[in-house]
């Protein structure tokens, strides 16, 4: 069995990792950390683990922790990551940061949008953990970014365009959506029921942190610069993501040739699910799987192709993604322990 | 006191015109049909009524409720209206129509979208309600067409992007979110509790019947024909209508210069609300209210504007606009019975 | 105008009061506090307000806003309250007091309940405001305790059956649901979306501090000291509580004469609406309005009465009981500005 | 591999069957049947069993099934179930049936809560499918009435009382709540986004089936005949049950005795999840789930026990609990297949 432990158990992303790891059949949660919560087992602060995980949380310097575990999951806040990290990696250890810390491969931008960074160092070993783009650099990586939730709906849903070259890079527009549990667990007025309920709203317009991050995975695919427009949204739910994308066709194309694009595109990937032709994706169907749900439209009254995409954003969107990749380091099968079929209604 | 009758009145838009009227000093509820209901009191379908709202439903032909009521508020599904108005005009009533059989100046473009139009006639003098554009000619109009949800806050939106001629106007992007009271209160299994829920898609994408709606009033007020994408969702909340706007900006502005656009253009509007610079709407505070909230961005990054508005879909939406053109036609200040406060939260 | 003051106005039960005072017709809201947000118009703060309610929070000492109002609404905690209100009756203010302070008569009790009693004489003069019960007391008041949400539903769901003499005084178990705006508007793990949406939960089993109030009414109605269980529930919703009341019947009765009972009993009460025999209240038929709807049933298998009652936990729970508390103390009609209708769907 | 069928799998509880079986180790899914969904596979009708499920639905008459599976669930409802199982079992099929048809012993209890039984034959050798109950009884059956929701989540709750004889059995009251996906999947009014959410209400008060259901199994653990007040109420969630069970105590009990009584009566159980001293179960902890939690408390004021417990209605309440039954009687182990973590938030 492989050791993994847990940097920051008791967020939302924290226990989604426990509670997938806890029926993963080659890997066991050997430590958890949270300084909130320390002493206390993950189980009595999450109810829903009662005799499944039986882990207490521990609050301890990072340097006890390297003999616990063989990988780390760092589910904490960015900024907090990079102050981490490079122990457990100089430790020999490897490790999967769902920060934001170690995705942007440019320090500068890093540091034009979040704050600076102190383990540039880092920077280029860390290979960006999308599996279905760079899984052959992330066999041989021993840190992972994992990516951000907004970008894996998003980059899933339009890396077949891109590859293929049939929109105009300038054009693209993302209006994103998401769950509630995006804004983690920490008590604020914003995401309390009442002010969540019964509404909706945009926030962050033009200035979301995941925006650099989408644009560098879309330049590198696009093989040139591009900005995009993102707008996220607060749903009143508690998972999801549904992202709906927006750009300019370069060339005619139909429903048909569009589809037939995305099916073959994603063929050999388990968990891409592109619909059939004329359904589009709800993140109904996919909350507590690890599937990214695809639909694609051509508009020939406006030149336009729409690209809907849906993840669980604690799961493909972080969590599931994070095992995903330790699956893939470590040398597992790459599903293993992620089949969990999402739960509806 | 005018004596006002809703056809089709078992409906949420129904129900929420009686729930209005109910305040009105100067009008009253004369007369209500519901061929589902016929013969029980609206109050007993709906107990929110109770001891407020004390009308019974009746089934008869139109020809049998002209004398019963000085207008008619028609609140039944497209074709379905077409079939009433005619009579309700010819009798000499003033009508307010909330289907989208009279919106859609150009019966083509209408038998396009919806089915062959069998009252073109009254076509050319249907004037389109939205009080904030066309308010001059609706206080002589005798047949007013009730905006659809979504175009009201569309155009709301946009319309001061359009008069002052700063966007490109192949460039406009919408994005709509509704809540699923907008689907209407009959059976069915898609608007059930469970499937709607804890979820968010998008529907109908490049193909929803408020398009040629949109085009129409935006390429009046563009003085040019002008073709828009524009992709509906449903949110899991009751009501509310939140649309994100995307145009490319023709010219240099900046969020001060913007905002201040609004901020002149509605002044004298009662019913729309720009939102202090840097702020935005969210449905949760127009919810139960007659109001339009509207919020503004330059991403000085892309070069595009950024437009966010916000309505009850069944007040703004449907009934509260309804009452405020009923009470243009009749001469009343257009408030009045109108000045419910928003539910929040 | 009588010039009304509200102590801790930022609040949802604050806010509530806002809401409702600005349809007043003889009522201005002409000072709000809050200590959070001292220098924020209140319309920031809950953009439903916008261009609705235009006054800005202050921070003052109590004395310095003496002389800014006639009456006040004091929407602060309990124990804040005490140490408030005395220094507005002292200054001759009308005082309606929200909180638990004064509800209970016997500072004992209080002091078991709560926590020592610091304005203890103020006890005797006040009264308990259930209009519906001490109307004729409350015309003299110049402190009124007005009642906890839980227990406005319970007393008056049970209070023809115990002035009636219908059911056994040792038999009564109250099963309680309340929505989440009960929990207030402050940041709290327990209430944010994500904890409480689609889940449901008891809490304060056999130890809520509403106990005592409710027993202390119903002993009052009952002639003498009787005990409750009152266990109450979150529900997923913003506003609401439903309250199912079991108690034995002591006599023979059937559903029509126990339907009648209710009819009769609150006959001439605006804010009571008994359902017909055989419906029962829902909280969705209540949300934004004063009323209190009640269904009742005799269960013939176990010889039991199951009364169901509803209210809006911020209305008649609170902000709007409040107000027609005020009405009835200044003399004023006492439905005025309350005849807001329920908002639903 | 045992093969299994579905009768009625495009039903919220077939689905969910078909959900679970899909990582059964020992069962495939062989056969599944839909009227309304005839031809179409189960996963375009739930696009959530996109590339797991691989069935198509079928509508034949059972005869044509017999020979495709080796065990049949019965996911239809009362009456349509008598009507299909006979065959099933004469043609020497297993069959675990989800519909109250043959859980009430004696037919004529059944006759007077639904309607004439016609396969009255099968009902001696139906054994009722609580494992925690009858699992003796279980491992030789070839017809099993799987239990109700509510009925699961009362028994459950109150059996470790009865068999210890501490309470007053004519004193049980039981106050239930349901999450919406209970009422199935087909389309009604009442069951629509905007009639449930942000509400809360009481149905079928003392008049519900499940009634006699739970008499039936109570008064069997009390050795006497027993009647209970029975409240089912719907909340504006998907999934879950909460059961608050009230009953007298007979002998002293303080909250340690109470705790370790249900801790010492449960321990072998895997499903059954009492809660720790003071703890209170919540059906967001059990969501997607096979777990009942359970939490109890003494009240030392009024001499009452107050047990809360937690199930998912389509899990333990229905499709676990099935499969839980069908590892029974196949000699499976019988958690095979239904260690599924419960997913919050």
């Amino acid at each position: 069995m492989v050791r993994a432990g847990i940097i920051g158990a008791s967020g939302y992303t924290g226990v989604e990792l426990a509670r997938i790891l806890s029926n993963h059949p080659k890997v066991e949660l050997s430590v958890a950390t949270s300084r909130q919560y320390a002493g206390q087992k993950l189980a009595s602060i999450y109810p829903s683990l009662q005799n499944i995980v039986d882990v207490n949380c521990v609050d301890k310097p990072i340097t006890e922790l390297l003999d616990l575990a063989d990988v780390f999951f760092t589910a904490v806040p960015h900024k907090t990551a990079m102050a981490i990290v490079p122990s457990l990696l100089e430790a020999g250890k490897k490790v999967i940061d769902l920060s934001a810390d170690f995705r942007i491969h440019d320090h500068l931008i890093y540091e034009e949008w979040y704050q600076e960074h102190t383990a540039k160092k880092y920077l280029s070993e860390a290979i960006y953990g999308l599996p279905e783009l760079h899984r052959n650099q992330l066999k041989k990586a021993r840190l992972v970014a994992n990516p951000g939730c907004y970008p894996t709906s998003v980059i899933l849903g339009i890396t077949p365009l891109l590859k293929n070259k049939i929109i105009d890079v300038d054009s693209i527009i993302i209006d994103s959506k998401s769950g509630t549990s995006g804004a983690g667990r920490s008590a604020q007025v914003g995401t309390l029921y009442c002010e969540v309920a019964d509404g909706f709203k945009a926030y962050k317009i033009g200035s979301h942190r995941h925006t650099p991050e989408i644009e560098q995975e879309l330049s590198a695919l696009a093989d040139q610069a591009l900005k995009v427009s993102f707008t996220p949204h607060l749903v009143p739910m508690s998972r999801g993501i549904l992202s709906t994308i927006y750009a300019k066709a370069t060339c005619k194309i139909d429903d048909d040739e569009l589809s037939s694009l995305y099916h073959s595109f994603y063929q050999n990937e388990f968990f891409v699910r592109p619909c059939s032709q004329g359904s589009f994706p709800a993140t109904q169907y996919v909350k507590g799987g690890n599937y990214c749900d695809i639909g694609c439209k051509f508009d020939s009254r406006t030149g336009r192709i729409i690209i809907v995409s849906a993840i669980d954003n604690l799961v493909k969107g972080a969590a599931g993604q994070a095992i995903q990749n330790m699956n893939i380091i470590n040398g597992f099968d790459e599903n293993l322990g992620l089949e969990m079929v999402p739960v509806f209604p």
